[in-house]
């Protein structure tokens, strides 16, 4: 790329020169000013962003912290997050959590270095959070946690009334007449505290053999299938998001098992991976995009209160859940009276 | 972030002293240097990559240009360039089609000002090329595209064989005795570029009302249903992808019809989408990992050849295909005999 440098040898004049001409103040007279717009247009000058972030102490740089490439639920975030940042000018750094895996809280350093503004964070599960917080803490810029919470990080977090959600699913299996639920959950705990919560609510039985962490296909194939072999079965299996109930319904099927007579089925998400199955997946619809907006509003927000400050933690960190809203399908039906 | 200048003042030293000090220089007294290092590390002191950017020419930052979050495909590619991007120090910034769409090719200046080392590029489907092209070749740095071709594009471009891939699925199903085949194909034409292929090498007449662009669910619905309620109706549907094939095979159950034994249905990428599929899907595997990992590199190699070049379109664009796997299941049959 030109430089300005390169510019002023070319036209015969002082770097200032160019520099006042180029942004277009008044110092230059209009002939020395066109010949520098001229020379500038014809060799493709781009000013420098990197000169400007260090003269405003502000790189106009979000880092974005995450691990599900090609995950619809964490795209639909992105989308929101984009939106919002791209209208402020903004541009996203990606931190990929899969790929910087094992050099701990190392990856917050690159950014400091970088002197992003500020951090959008989906916590990594299989990370022990204690392992960042004193990084956290020391971290120039603000941080906002995305869709779920991390143990003792004091930050703000935007996600999903995911424990309402899954409330709504189990009370709804319930009134179908299950009293037999198996609940497959990942390491988020809050929809299966929905779960608990119902159960508890509607006096039915929690049967802890049935309720397992398991954020994995093939884990969930053999818990499933364990399960499902056994002379004394669920009626119903909850999957913790649209996938695992695919991954539920497959398996079912392969042992010969009919989605809803045999067994009902609940997906959480209502995403694309689901809509195709037949028939069709009961499961609960989320606002993924309005989470992206309101994470990535928020961040700004702090970020224009952050000068000053000596922490980057806010002093009452805010927790938005938005709503969720479960949508009744075919899935799931009344428990047969054998 | 405390800087160097700041450093100084604390330890009544000179910057140039602190300077020093922390690059690990021994023009400092040892005594003088822990001084420095001690209240540099108590402050969080971090190096500005954005002055070392400016002093180097070379941002460390690629940006990468594409559409589909979410997308489970793109996820891997993603992944791939990730992994070489990182272990080489890159830092990747997020171009967002879908955000940036109608302001043109602006967002190619905003790259320029912010100095990026190249760009990765899945060219956007549905934006015309030409409107690029000028801006492209202006760039101050190499592009490399990926997954497919841009018409007009003379620059390097890694994918995977999708002309051989849909030209397997295609003699399959002729060998299968099928010869109403019809094919949706999304704006990306090797795959049905495949497919005519093997209908003429093998004789079978191509049914054109058969043969649609419509990358949208939507109108897959639409056309499948159309398709499938006719008298004439084709006996096999190739989706473009392994959604596509979802929609195909939920529109043909919907109406009554049976796969394979009505239907068969191919698809293309064996991606998690189709795996819980029953029956299980006939597709194509591709290789996103290594199509992101050679795409990444290859970009490396074109940055350190760049220097003292006036363009950025390579003197011989390579055109590297990744080889396809034909994966053979439970959606295809031989066709009945009524």
């Amino acid at each position: 790329v030109i430089s300005m440098k390169q510019i002023a040898r070319l036209c015969g004049v002082s770097e200032a020169a160019v520099s006042y001409a180029l942004r277009g103040k008044p110092k230059v007279n209009p002939r020395t000013r066109d010949r520098i717009l001229a020379v500038a247009e014809k060799h493709h000058y781009r000013p420098n962003a990197l000169v400007r972030s260090i003269q405003n102490k502000c790189s106009m740089t979000i880092g974005v912290a995450f691990n599900d490439f090609g995950n619809e639920y964490v795209g639909y975030i992105l989308r929101g997050i984009m939106e919002v940042l791209h209208s402020r000018r903004y541009q996203v750094l990606i931190i990929h959590w899969e790929t910087v895996a094992g050099e701990g809280p190392h990856i917050l350093r690159e950014m400091a270095e970088r002197r992003v503004d500020g951090i959008l964070m989906f916590p990594h599960e299989g990370t022990d959070p204690r392992t960042y917080l004193a990084e956290m803490r020391v971290f120039h810029a603000p941080m906002v946690l995305l869709d779920r919470k991390w143990p003792r990080c004091r930050y703000d977090m935007v996600g999903s009334d995911d424990r309402q959600g899954g409330f709504d699913l189990t009370a709804h299996l319930i009134a179908l007449g299950h009293r037999k639920i198996a609940n497959l959950h990942n390491t988020a705990q809050s929809r299966s505290e929905g779960f608990r919560l119902a159960m508890r609510k509607y006096g039915v039985p929690i049967r802890e053999e049935w309720v397992v962490q398991s954020p994995f296909e093939a884990d969930m194939c053999r818990w499933t299938r364990q399960w499902l072999s056994a002379a004394d079965r669920p009626t119903a299996i909850m999957g913790f998001n649209d996938e695992a109930a695919m991954t539920i319904f497959s398996t079912a099927y392969d042992l010969g098992l009919r989605v809803p007579q045999d067994l009902s089925i609940t997906g959480f998400g209502d995403l694309l991976v689901g809509r195709n199955l037949r028939p069709r997946l009961t499961t609960v619809r989320q606002n993924p995009m309005q989470i992206g907006r309101r994470a990535a509003q928020l961040l700004l927000q702090r970020i224009e209160q952050h000068p000053g400050r000596d922490t980057n933690m806010p002093d009452e960190p805010e927790h938005i859940l938005l709503p969720t809203e479960m949508v009744v399908r075919e899935t799931t039906a009344p428990i047969r009276k054998d």
